[in-house]
């Protein structure tokens, strides 16, 4: 029987509510990234998992083929146990750049593999190329040597990582199909296996500016997930976190480094704060380093965390005390009455960012390293009328009109006093909550 | 926003159960035809489209923006009305050779632009092509005058008539998205609709050898395929008929050839005679010259639909009078016990002629214009032990064995009389009928 025959009845079999079997899903995996099956074949079975579904031993399966598309990392000649962080994504979610150098501090091994953003989310990698001379792309000679020496780093992807998830992702951005949960965590998790850390901390976002804008989805996608790094002998553990509203005060490149390095520095914004803490104490758990929370905020207020940051961004070619790149022009956004901020919405806030020049609509676009929005108040904060709400920054101004168009009905003043900001994590999902 | 924004736009609602509007539905047939759409993107909608469905618009307006992908025909400049036959396909469905001649006969031109076979049922051009000398490509302008001099052509659809769902159909075939009520009934219509033939009697199949297993199903596409018809202002009326047995006692190209001559010189199958007579007396009620059936039956008595035979195999360079093609080799298969032949299932001679060389594989394939199964006995026939019940045909011995598998089981020789053959027409649905 010919290769294409095989294609075809492994999307019948899915588009008729069977379960594959696990040669299935092999061959699939397999003859997909070696191109025996098809674009065209590859993205009707992308469909029919958007609508009929997998198991979870399905997506187990799924998950280990497209890590045995390429290679895997290994971390066993460090010293360090290593643990690792990965969010789903949202507006203001600079996390990563405090976090990998905070849990370096317990002696802990950070391998940050990173993405750049695409559409109203930035990228980490982005975010650093903001600081003048710091490069992204290391060996894993390289990669290896930093985690010995530095005990952190965050740097791109090599391409021989899941490269059957790299085709099926450009696939499903073409094709309707990126909305699919199963394919949504066997993505997210065969480059995370793949990697070789030892424990793994999901950030799934929820809200607005999430790619699950409903708390049932984020819970389903984290779930899915939490179960995925388990069975491959990761200790998983995922954070809900709130992303209906931006974390922390700037959204874009080099906005979201001066913040950064604020809570390094011991200051910052409570929520970027709290959420730093939040996952790095279940990073250092999961990595077998548990620490109370005390003990890890003060390694951001004593320093400790800013060294290795310091050390991190040197050792890839930055300079930590280069002054960061502002933008030629600002624009301020005024308060047009009194009264409480009820709502500043994630989603409005990101797309004027990127509409700004923080973000690219398409892979191969460049961003601005200066542009982005600087929030002066936070939902729960109470305003005057002419107050400055936010500061647009680009370097081209005939962009400021489009991103106040994204920000119109982006946010509410309240006549009455409502309740303060909720906490930043909605909940905590362990494998014994993904296994139920 | 680029085009292939809206491409996915449009996959993502219907993947939503959204009904698609007219703008959406023929923007992207024609960015499919000029290449905007690209396969992968086609392939995903096509499998949202099989699991989620079309309304009667939706589908109506898919099959209007197929036409206008391409040319349409116009028989306006004949003295006479048209009207044309399309069957869903089977085994042993010879019917279009003694019909076009037939219903010629009484004015009415038949303009029958027909296919080669794929899988176990036979093409139309593949029997025809078992006559020496007969050609089935012809020029619109040959066309055109032999319709006016002979009143009867059966000939290759040129490749101007909905372009785009030649494209759709190839890419169905590979990627699981061939049984979609919605793409099937628009993937015949479009083309009989560019056709312009003023009248269409549809033959839709239901048994073992047809697409359609399940009368339910068969229903639903002749249902949809009548409304379409009736909604593009051509007569149309389907005919759902018996394919759990094959059609006369013949399947396999000069086979099918000898025995609609016979039934053009008044005798042959009762099978084959009571279809091409029944559909006879709906093309020409279609076409505005009912007939009752013992005028139409007399035609095929008394040589008047063998006369346009002659005429419309000569005019297309065929001999009428050649002898067809014998096989090289011949093996009898024989009953293994005395009883009523109770069941002989259509798909396994279709795939016994199909292997002994009478059907192809792949598109490029030849085919033997002798190979195939000749039937001597039909279900409700009583057998005796040793008599023979089916002679294999081919030029390849070597495929004997293959074609004796595929029988195995095939059919069923009972202790008890049973109920005799049923009639081959099973229901009769017509506009009144599609709108309920």
């Amino acid at each position: 029987m010919s290769e294409q025959h095989d294609a075809v009845d492994i999307i019948r079999a899915k588009r008729d509510r069977q379960t594959l079997t696990d040669e299935q899903i092999d061959w699939v995996i397999d003859a997909y990234t070696r191109g025996a099956v098809a674009d065209e074949q590859m993205s009707a079975l992308a469909m029919a998992i958007l609508l009929n579904g997998m198991d979870r031993a399905e997506i187990s399966r799924w998950t280990a083929a497209m890590i045995a598309s390429g290679e895997r990392m290994d971390f066993c000649s460090l010293s360090r146990p290593t643990a690792d962080k990965h969010s789903t994504g949202g507006v203001g979610d600079k996390i990563t750049l405090p976090l990998a150098p905070l849990v370096a501090v317990f002696d802990v091994a950070v391998p940050q593999l990173s993405g750049r953003g695409l559409g109203h989310t930035g990228g980490t990698l982005d975010k650093l190329e903001a600081i003048p001379g710091w490069r992204a792309d290391l060996t894993s000679e390289a990669m290896l040597r930093q985690l010995d020496e530095v005990g952190a780093v965050i740097c791109a992807a090599g391409s021989g990582l899941a490269p059957a998830d790299k085709k099926l992702y450009a696939l499903r951005d073409v094709t309707g199909t990126v909305e699919a949960i199963p394919l949504i965590a066997s993505s997210i998790m065969s480059k995370k296996i793949a990697e070789g850390t030892g424990a793994l901390v999901l950030d799934v976002k929820v809200g607005s500016g999430a790619f699950m804008k409903t708390e049932a989805d984020a819970r389903e996608l984290a779930e899915t997930m939490v179960a995925l790094g388990t069975d491959a002998g990761v200790r998983t553990v995922a954070l809900l976190t709130d992303m209906a509203t931006p974390l922390g005060l700037t959204a874009g490149n080099g906005l979201e480094v001066r913040e950064s390095v604020e809570v390094l520095a011991g200051g910052g914004p409570q929520d970027v704060v709290d959420l730093t803490v939040a996952l790095a104490v279940e990073m250092l758990a999961g990595a077998g380093r548990a620490q109370d929370e005390g003990e890890v905020r003060a390694a951001l207020v004593d320093g400790r965390a800013m060294d290795v940051w310091r050390r991190m961004i040197a050792a890839q070619g930055g300079d930590p005390d280069a002054p960061l790149p502002t933008a030629r022009e600002t624009e301020t956004v005024l308060a047009d009455t009194d009264g409480v901020l009820t709502a500043l919405d994630a989603y409005a806030v990101g797309v004027a960012a990127w509409r700004l020049g923080a973000g690219r609509a398409r892979k191969e676009d460049p961003v601005q390293a200066a542009a982005g929005v600087e929030l002066h108040a936070k939902p729960g904060d109470r305003v005057s009328a002419g107050q400055p709400l936010m500061t647009l920054h680009t370097d081209t101004p005939e962009r400021f009109a489009r991103a106040r168009e994204a920000l119109a009905g982006g946010w509410q003043i309240g006549e009455a006093e409502q309740a303060g900001s909720r906490s930043v994590v909605l909940d905590r999902i362990t494998a014994e909550e993904a296994d139920r």
